[in-house]
């Protein structure tokens, strides 16, 4: 199951933490970019060039320290094609330094359209008398609007292929609220959309429990509402949950330990721009554009302390 | 304003819908397959090119009876960057034939990954000193389920670019009443989710109302879900609807009339595979696989009449 691999990997790192590979042109230093556009002009393949690069120093600074990667999808498909091949140069090299990776894609569709996307981002597709792999990540994050039509195919993927999936629960933006909080007639009572949603994934996830007790059919519950995370973790036991909103979105170590099991399982905290752009952040801008992955490995360090911080000082 | 655009293309073309480009490796006829492996072997690039020439043919024998396609990413995804590089080029060439393309990519995230895939397929990126599209569709269809930060940086793009979107409102699957029906508090009464989120769409909409009356930020609502439609209409009177559903999913001609105002606007009908795979019905397997495009064309021509029909025979 893949959700006892990402364990395996944290118990290993004693990092609880996914670093999230969302590579945005201002964030890259200019003497990547000169590179980049020096080899392949000021064009898509440029900028796809550039992202590679700078992912790749940032990879071989971190990898070590960390259990997992969660590339945003996003940030390179914005420069199309170009950019979604630097995506699967990513994807392939993460694999090869031996990290898991979370394509978050938020996918989501229905039926066969679905299918075609758990073949793309987790699977595999027949090709004549051959068998290929589009994108093959380890997992996707997936959206649930459309309901379980949308959310099966992912699952039988998974269960075919050992991968897993996250599934959008409560999101960690501001409006995230306008429809996710809304209180939904339920029996006698009423209860916010993401209650609701929470408990689907927690029954949906019941196909996939693993030796761990945790599921691969996990979710993603942002950081910035540990409320909403202290009673989604006891609606959801089986589910691990993918956090993201930590720092640069203004989650804090604090909170997040109500993610977390007794055990100090059952959740994984992304940063983003807080690791890859650390070298742009004061507390950080010693090391200088130069060196700035040297940079997102300090701030690893420091969000795991952050972390054991957390769970040092306060009781649960 | 791009659904001006799309109205103009449906008055002259009397054909208030869209074929579903979603190319399946099965609906490909044998020749065509055996023509993309030798030339490119069973590969994801035998595959893309596959599905590009089964495109061109329907494309080609279509394109002057219709106003726009919506080529549905998930069955080029899965073909990984090579079935990628076949939408961009069905993409392309759809232009060129003067089509309006809706990508249907269902993509939603927040902020800057929002607007992210927002440049990927209706606007453009800087890269140094030069501005380059991705994919550069002409509406893309969006999920709400993030809230306004997810909508908003579409809105953004297709104001500066003159594109449009379509919001998923009430999907056309069996299950998109998990969540979309559930009745929500709001204010002395209950209503189902997708009625606050037609309201909402109706509402970000009004930054985009163009001389027609209609917005170009539009909704998804199934033709399997008549009475639902009829709602939405009247609750979302400036917002143009995109009706999947049709044919193959259950949806019939007398079910589709709700969905348009009293001057046969306001609603587009999609059809995929009645179209593209129209070979493979009995009612046009005189057609043959050879002829396959043949079968499509007559199968456009047949689903024109079925409405016509319907608008006909139905007071409304």
């Amino acid at each position: 199951m893949m959700t006892d691999k990402l364990i395996d990997k944290i118990r290993k790192t004693g990092a609880p933490i996914v670093v999230g590979l969302d590579p945005m042109m201002k964030f890259v230093p200019e003497h990547i970019k000169r590179l980049a556009f020096e080899a392949k002009g000021e064009t898509l393949e440029g900028a796809a060039e550039a992202i590679w690069l700078y992912n790749k120093e940032i990879i071989d600074k971190t990898y070590d320290l960390i259990p997992a990667v969660k590339p945003q999808i996003a940030m390179y498909e914005q420069f199309g094609i170009a950019g979604l091949a630097a995506f699967k140069k990513t994807v392939d090299y993460c694999k090869e330094k031996d990290l898991i990776v979370i394509g978050d894609v938020k996918r989501g569709d229905i039926g066969s359209t679905s299918e075609a996307y758990a073949a793309a981002h987790l699977g595999r597709v027949n090709v004549g008398s051959s068998v290929c792999a589009g994108f093959d990540e380890d997992f996707a994050t997936v959206n649930p609007y459309l309901g379980s039509d949308g959310i099966q195919p992912f699952i039988n993927i998974c269960k075919e292929e050992k991968k897993g999936i996250f599934i959008l629960v409560k999101t960690s933006n501001s409006s995230s609220g306008e429809f996710q909080d809304r209180l939904v007639k339920d029996k006698d009572t009423e209860r916010p959309l993401y209650e609701i949603v929470g408990e689907k994934v927690a029954e949906w996830g019941e196909q996939l429990v693993g030796e761990n007790g945790y599921s691969s059919v996990g979710a993603v519950v942002g950081a910035t509402y540990p409320e909403q995370g202290r009673v989604l973790r006891r609606l959801m036991p089986k589910t691990f949950i993918l956090v993201p909103g930590y720092g640069a979105q203004g989650g804090k170590g604090k909170d997040l330990i109500h993610f977390f099991d007794d055990n100090r399982l059952g959740a994984i905290i992304n940063s983003s721009r807080g690791i890859i752009a650390a070298y742009q952040n004061e507390k950080y801008e010693k090391f200088g554009a130069l060196n700035f992955a040297d940079a997102s490995r300090q701030a690893v360090i420091d969000m795991i302390e952050d972390i054991d911080q957390a769970f040092a000082g306060v009781e649960r």
